[in-house]
């Protein structure tokens, strides 16, 4: 028998399923929720409960978007809706956290294309798992000139970046990946090897 | 303008209220309710949405205890409802987390009382402020022989002890103060010198 009365000791399962919450951080949270108004819990009990039926994906990019109300479906996102947005430009990530990661570093103002993962063989997921098609599709034929490749900088993030310019090739488009180098505010000393190599290969004239 | 649609904000701003999380945290949890089964962020939400109306105070000991759904109020807790209970003996703490990690021990069979709080005169807590008067109360023609006051080894859980023994000590009821030492798997050289007197202090014949 749980020593939490019923209730709590169901919240506290629950919060345990959040990545990094174990047993004694969801019984810290539950209690403060306890402890806290009772508008503030219901707040956040239902931004919840309605995030999934609010939230969707842009049928053009496959970032996030918001449903329309009226026409019960997806909406295009607020990027592929804009108007002001260079539309030759694509930059491909891998999931909608990193499109909204680009999007904070003001340094780019094309559209985005996200592929929901990245190719990994070990876990099964090949190409066809990706949205690789439906960038290849939104390529062809259209004003797009470059492809920028935003994915990690990881195995499979490579693996991808590899991939997806050997299909865009052929097309006609310029494909391009981001660089690898020194963190902005890192130390060369503890710098790792991969990564010191990588911004010594990509060195720019100054 | 924040880069997270508006759904997605919003949970994140409520998400930030909960103690330790950051808004680095948040956009985590909450990439991960979308990303998760549907059936777990409402289960998630349920659990938060009805966690206030189904908890209560036990009237007797202002433990947690499960509202009576039948009644509409709040029923005695599963403790002081239980037989096998040793009625003589009450245990002080602060909060009802603490009443719980005493069970955890399984050291102790006897009844509660919780404070909901310590005396802090520099936060304007005063013994008013606090479940005394019940304590009080509850010890004055009862067959209880003996008060373990367990508030924590703070400035305001000693003062609180302190405060509690002088008021119970004319009702002719044994107060006791639990055991302040080393911890149990603690080094004695990193110890800090309060802790080391105390627990020298309260040396036993072995």
């Amino acid at each position: 028998m749980s020593a939490y009365p019923a209730p709590l000791a169901r919240l506290i399962h629950e919060l345990c399923k959040l990545p990094g919450v174990g047993e004694k951080t969801a019984a810290r949270l539950a209690f403060h929720l306890l402890k806290g108004k009772k508008e503030d819990a219901l707040e956040l009990a239902d931004s919840i409960g309605t995030l999934k039926q609010e939230m969707g994906l842009c049928p053009s990019c496959f970032g996030l978007s918001e449903m329309d109300p009226q026409a019960g479906q997806e909406a295009i996102c607020r990027v592929c809706q804009d108007p002001r947005r260079e539309r030759e430009k694509i930059c491909v990530v891998e999931e909608p956290a990193d499109m909204i990661a680009v999007e904070r570093s003001q340094e780019y103002r094309g559209l985005y294309h996200v592929l929901h993962g990245a190719i990994s063989p070990l876990d099964g997921v090949g190409p066809d798992a990706l949205r690789i098609k439906e960038l290849v599709r939104r390529v062809e034929g259209s004003q797009i000139q470059e492809v920028i490749v935003a994915t990690n900088p990881t195995v499979e993030g490579e693996t991808t970046a590899l991939y997806i310019s050997k299909v865009l090739k052929p097309l006609g488009v310029k494909v391009t990946r981001i660089a690898r180098g020194l963190p902005m505010g890192g130390d060369l000393e503890y710098a790792d090897a991969v990564t010191l190599g990588k911004a010594i290969e990509g060195r720019r004239e100054i």
